[in-house]
């Protein structure tokens, strides 16, 4: 089951996606819902990221080749993580399928896509077992974690470098069936493939960053895990799109703007 | 003004405090307001962290001596900021006014208070210059850092060192009212004052935050930002009640309690 969020007629919903189009619901995916029996078109309303998260956990350096690709690119010399230590992103910076990543003003134009497998929590989550954990999964969706590496180099935190205003695209929706292990993710740059792995080739796989996360901190539905994207991550440029296949998931597209500069 | 928010009759209401009681309000203090006539005297309600944020912003090592204290805290050797890098903290781990501080049963036993001044964005900012900045602010209220020592050192992030559940104490109340010179911050452990530092003695201070923050994010109505903290930052115990006073904004109390142990 494939659920959406969305605006139509200037009201946001949920909704159920369903030969190719929307069923719509009354209420959300993390609580009672039902079908209000009205209908939509894919193209009739404007996909929102496919949830607003309480908190917004993203996982670095979760895939070999990308932990030592980061080591150059951000010239340091860090190990492969020994243990699954999470991060912080702001939700300010989500947006959905279809809208624009904008490369700011003053960046140094190196601004690299990361195709990444989200997991959803579904309900509230404390001290849960690994071998439990999937099951407070409510879906999986796609992220795109967008990274402006000058900054992510020189700055003490990555507050903007992971952070600004549209570096977080996430969609098209939320996918309820899914098999970790069969996932492959693929990034393409103007149609072209540049990346192709194994989405669940991770060095700490999601039932265990649940498991660890949730030993200290309740998880709440709605909340986010970004997974972690493995190499290479390259520069988009403005009039690029990027898209993030993941699986049966779906894809999601984001054209490349910069900043004052018309699509 | 001082903004409370609270539970009352298995409600969440905004209300204004006004000779000691509450005078509750219809709406927030982010939007159209007015008061729907209910009164509540202050200890007949569950006072709730003041806002919850969409993003929750923290700055570190904003003040010299508590820069030179994390250092050999952490066993590192950082120099003092020399630009405005931002953090994010998880909004799960908030807590009100007189809620307990838990000490999670695996800690290593090396949990610090740090009073911070918090200020809560009234209205959305987008490159706001740092003169026009606090004209962003709603108001002030205050917050308790929690930092396991241990965890800060080793892990990878500050995930749990500084989020896990009951690590941000947040309160009592938003004091619209704050000329931020004046301030001073004074933290008491079981009664005894054991800081005092002038609140906005700050490496950079609350316009020049805001301003840079908002060149790169779109900052929003209720996101706060947690100002930092001087030196020094102590251990707290089970059974120790820790008190941040900050000028006329209040006093944020709560006890200490280790995980599984009555209070």
């Amino acid at each position: 089951m494939k659920w959406l969020r969305y605006k139509a007629h200037a009201e946001v919903h949920y909704g159920v996606l369903e030969d190719g189009g929307i069923r719509q619901m009354r209420g959300t995916p993390f609580g009672p819902h039902e079908p209000d029996g009205k209908k939509h078109a894919l193209g009739d309303v404007a996909l929102l990221p496919p949830v607003m998260p309480q908190t917004f956990y993203a996982v670095g350096a979760n895939y070999v080749a990308h932990a030592h690709e980061a080591n150059t690119l951000l010239k340091r010399n860090n190990a492969v993580p020994k243990k699954p230590d999470v991060g912080y992103r702001a939700t300010s910076a989500l947006i959905a399928h279809d809208e624009p990543i904008v490369i700011p003003a003053d960046s140094a134009g190196v601004i690299q896509f990361e195709g990444e497998l989200v997991a959803v929590i579904g309900r509230t989550a404390k001290r849960v077992s690994e071998a439990e954990a999937l099951s407070y999964v409510l879906g999986y969706t796609i992220g795109n974690d967008v990274s402006e590496r000058v900054w992510q180099a020189q700055d003490r935190t990555i507050w903007r470098s992971k952070n600004s205003d549209t570096f977080k695209p996430m969609g098209p929706w939320i996918e309820t069936e899914v098999d970790l292990v069969q996932l492959v993710t693929r990034v393409r740059l103007n149609g072209k493939q540049v990346s192709e792995f194994n989405t669940n080739n991770m060095v700490f796989g999601v039932a265990r960053y649940i498991s660890e996360i949730s030993q200290y901190i309740t998880m709440h539905p709605g909340d986010v895990i970004w997974m972690g994207a493995e190499a290479p991550t390259l520069d988009m440029r403005h009039g690029d799109v990027v898209e993030v296949e993941i699986g049966n998931i779906g894809v999601l597209r984001n054209p490349v703007v910069a900043e004052g500069r018309g699509p």
